[in-house]
């Protein structure tokens, strides 16, 4: 019934944790735990968190891309990885490009692509690495770099060497080894390493057997886990990972899956690989080789069934796919093994960032929840995050945002779609309201056009906000053009599928929360219905101009915590508050919204421009907090009490 | 409409307060406030919250009280600190006894006594300090001991020389403004300073008018506030003040007022300050002389006479009253005058500490709530403390608590009073549970005492502990021994009279938690229940003995929110937690109770020592939290279940 004894006298303390698997962080030489721990993954690195799963039989997926070769592809991916990341792979892997400039801060760039996935996405994120043709320096370098981006684990690989007549170097990278034996020298512990191994010999090695070998050398200079080369039968895959085993590696071997997704691609990689597609796959694809449908419908039947054999095997925990940057294939496949995550739970009701400086954030200003993305580079210089409280840490101001161009910030939408959406020739203000208005109603334009997205919204309207919807719609077309709400929540279980967060088992409770831009006439009235007594002491507002001429009744500057959480055997979690401070940050951001995503869509000096420059220098951004959150939302009644106002001028 | 232009270029923030008149603390420089202000004033020097009250037009009093002679005097002068701090003075000032080595460590010197006053009653502190007769050297000592000690408030003054033949010294301190200068000179700003003022001139001073030159030399020397000796007029006391400002003394003069509690104190008083009783108070007491009660009802109706003189004239905002350690008369002079708070405002559940370095500290573990002294103690080494979340700061460990005996820790009941409360002998363990019993029910015991302490618990129940009375009768007497609990709430107005706490307008929650002594009997059927599916995910428990054996469901030694509160415009307040890491420290003392305070009343060997020796020796200390706040407590449902278990043993 009892355990180790504790030692009382030597002022630490010590226990045990009965019912529960997990460790006992940071808790021996301090009074205290140094960081909550809400989401335990969070704070693991890859290997423990592969360690976890393999414990617990969870099963698991990862995914592979490659860099894009445009921009536009580069906004792609990113939305891809937003949209893939949903299903909860373990990681997902970005391959090196050594003709791609890959360590370059191109937006292309293999290194890019991965800082963008770790840091912009939340994705726990594998670099490939090669060390071929390349001098010690070089391959520091990019390790510092990779490391200093967040980046935390390394494919090492040797690269394919340049030209026919590839010679050893002496003093050299000339193997995977190398480079592995070179990141453990050069950067102790830092890096979780994955190799790679070859089910069926890798081609240019003497043998099956030294193959082998040569993998037992990777993992014994220090890699972790492996990821196999594709193959095609299940059985390749389980004889190799038992004859890995009997010559001693007993690190995790994860088999790589290649979904067959189209003729060319497949013969393509083939060749690359040197290896031969069995005759009975050829047999299916031949006759059907110009028929891209068939060939994919057929591919994801055959993975189906490969990945069900090895799942059932007992000896495969996770399944990593080579998904040529497509998307349907490998997520059909994941969700007929049933390991695509339908209900993805969020740790947290913003997206974090999976940099490791950041584990511990756990509050962010409500300003940014549409535009996370932004939110992370303006404070990437930040050293220390807010964990806990807002007002608890101290940290440098925001970054300006200037860099509108930088992919992972743009809209998804080209030009012509948004002018589509907002408008080819705006006549007056009203034409603004209307946009809003039907970016909130979802339906068509005057023109047709369905308007999904906004400046400060590049997505569809969120499932929380259609709990809103028809309230929204109606301020919207009055000129209240609203960009962030949430409704308030008075304690709903953690598990609700549209507002819960965080662990199951605990209730969650918001603010209501609108956020909006509207015209001074508006706000002089605003301020009256604000003012009286029935809003006076339950209503905190902040009301401030481009020129930051602000107005406001919160108390000392202090933030007001909007959204939280209560969990069982947890300390409260708060993760967003209204920060007077930061909001003033947000309002540069806000109103130059306005000008760089909407106004510059104009011809200089067009009407169409000048609206929007007119609505940016003379509107203001408003935001309110009703904090009565077990009664009725008051600030759909503090709008039509303006409205009222504005109606009858006399009373005023 | 809108007030001072925010400058959006250089990056920093500023915004004006609109509708709150407090300041902008720490917002300029930083991207977020350094602290949260659940209470502004617990943030403030003296001289600012004088000042608040002053704008507010808020009336306040102060009390003062002289150093005791005994050890006992002490624990006496404790409890009257608690006690009238409850009516919320502004602050308290005990005067320096150059006879009783007042800079000393002595429990019963001026420097501990204020020490006591500031750190473990949470008391705004003045200390008094006088230079005649001392070296620099000794003085600066005592200034910064009682800097250290964190007092932040001293009134100069320069004492009673020693002897008939006084002389000034060159280069010594001679008078009152030698000190203040001193002071400032020292210790620049880090004081507030007061300066005693005499309506009717020093008896000492050439003249009224030299008097008040040697005032106003003292305020310009640093001094921040005058208080008065005492008069028996307010036409004496507003006199004296506008003399002041038409000199230019600006700064606030409290009259001190003294309320004639009985015929010699007068007379002495009169004697040492060389004041003359006026005419027609003299010839209302001479006939009275002999009745106390007369006398001090007389003084009672005169002191708040003139204190509504004063607190009419329009120029008196605070009052100053020498108590002369005595609490009837001048608390209900101050009831009477309606400046006495009959429902203190409790900023957090728990009493805070006014030392400076703990202004921040706003989370506390949940097991010294009965025992905040001690906490505080344990804790003083400690360099900052949390803020906002437990599991937030790093501190060092708790300090051992070997002090019992330190008059502030101190029961306040002699131990002849212990043992008619505890039983002067103890027949078995049953008589210990009836003692328990006795305390929670309010019930005589056997020989017809009340119970009104517990070696944890040095004060009858508290009103919170009160609403959970009947269960926690019922499971004392099976031998559950409580020592600690509250009930569960989902959501209370901050200002409910019994659970809320903080500023009005906000929700008060908790968890149900209980604490108790059991046997191990007992701790086998309850673990047995715990681990049943009803509680498991529900139910956190920590289980202990005295040797340290530890079992625990805590996931990953996480910290607890078992109190916090959701308050208009601010971040959430999360004060109590139980916390796995401290609660190994709270043990030692929990066990340790049981002896020092119990146990050795007996005799060593006598069968009630060793009865409670074997309880310390083989009892489990238990604490259970109920996760689920919102519906019925199920912590005595737990109870219910475990003596079922017990009752039915067959069915373990």
């Amino acid at each position: 019934m009892v355990n180790e004894p504790h030692s009382a006298s030597n002022g630490s303390a010590s226990s045990r944790s009965d019912g529960s698997s997990s460790g006992s962080e940071g808790s021996k030489d301090s009074s205290r735990c140094s960081t909550p721990v809400l989401d335990a993954e969070r704070h693991e690195r890859l290997r423990e968190k592969m360690r976890r799963r393999y414990d617990s039989g969870d099963k698991w997926f990862s995914l592979e891309f490659f860099p894009p070769r445009t921009a536009n592809g580069a906004v792609n991916l990113i939305s891809r990885f937003d949209r893939m990341g949903m299903g909860g792979p373990l990681f997902i892997d970005v391959t090196w490009h050594p003709a791609g400039d890959p360590g370059s801060d191109k937006e292309t760039s293999s290194m890019i692509i991965a800082n963008t996935a770790v840091n912009y996405c939340g994705l726990e994120t594998v670099l490939h690495m090669t060390c071929c043709n390349q001098t010690k320096e070089e391959i520091t370098g990019h390790l510092q770099k990779a490391k200093h981006l967040g980046l935390k684990n390394i494919m090492a690989l040797r690269g394919d060497p340049i030209g026919e007549e590839w010679e050893e170097e002496v003093e050299g990278f000339n193997y995977a080894v190398d480079l592995v034996k070179h990141i453990r020298c050069e950067f102790d512990d830092y890096f979780d390493i994955c190799v790679a191994g070859y089910p069926k010999g890798h081609p240019e090695a003497e043998s099956y057997e030294a193959d082998l070998r040569h993998l037992k050398e990777k993992v014994s200079a220090g890699a972790d886990f492996i990821i196999t080369q594709l193959f095609f039968r299940s059985k390749t895959f389980l004889a190799f990972m038992k004859d890995c085993q009997a010559i001693g590696i007993t690190c995790p071997i994860v088999p790589g899956i290649f979904p067959i997704q189209g003729y060319h691609s497949l013969r393509q990689l083939v060749k690359l690989s040197k290896l031969e597609v069995p005759q009975e796959i050829k047999e299916v694809i031949e006759p059907i080789k110009d028929n891209d449908a068939a060939i994919r419908n057929y591919g994801v039947e055959l993975a189906v069934s490969m990945c069900r054999e090895l799942l059932d095997s007992g000896m495969v925990s996770g399944l990593h796919f080579y998904t040529l940057n497509r998307e349907v294939a490998t997520t059909e496949i994941l969700k007929r093994l049933g390991i695509w995550k339908e209900d993805p739970r969020r740790p947290l009701p913003w997206a974090v960032s999976a940099h490791p400086k950041r584990r511990v954030e756990d509050v962010r200003p409500i300003f940014w929840a549409s535009r996370p993305k932004s939110y992370i580079h303006r404070t990437q210089e930040w050293d220390d995050f807010p964990n806990g409280r807002w007002g608890n840490s101290s940290s440098p101001a925001f970054g300006e945002l200037k860099d509108y161009y930088l992919f992972y910030l743009k809209s998804k939408s080209p030009r012509e779609e948004l002018l589509k959406m907002w408008g080819e020739e705006l006549m007056s203000e009203e034409s603004v309201f209307e946009v809003f208005t039907c970016y909130i109603s979802g339906e068509p334009n005057k023109e047709g056009h369905k308007v999904t997205c906004l400046p400060w919204n590049d997505d569809p309207l969120a499932a929380e906000t259609n709990l809103l919807k028809e309230q929204l719609e109606k301020v919207n077309r009055r000129g209240i053009l609203t960009i962030n709400s949430q409704p308030n929540i008075n304690g709903k279980p953690s598990t609700d599928p549209i507002v819960g967060w965080g662990p199951s088992g605990g209730y969650v409770f918001q603010k209501a929360y609108l956020e909006f831009f509207t015209s001074s006439e508006n706000i002089t009235a605003l301020l009256k219905v604000l003012k009286t007594k029935k809003y006076e002491l339950r209503v905190n507002y902040h009301i401030v101009n481009v020129r930051g001429e602000n107005i406001t009744n919160a108390p000392d500057l202090q933030p007001n915590a909007v959204t939280w959480g209560i969990f069982p055997g947890r300390e409260i979690i708060q993760p967003t508050v209204v920060d007077p401070v930061s909001f003033m940050y947000w309002k540069d951001e806000a109103f130059a919204l306005w000008i760089e995503q909407w106004a510059k869509l104009y011809e200089e000096e067009s009407p169409s421009r000048m609206i929007i420059q007119y609505i940016h220098d003379n509107y203001y951004l408003v935001n309110l907090v009703d904090n009565e959150f077990p009664l009725e939302n008051c600030l759909w009644q503090v709008m039509e009490d303006t409205f009222e106002l504005l109606n009858c001028p006399t009373e005023q």
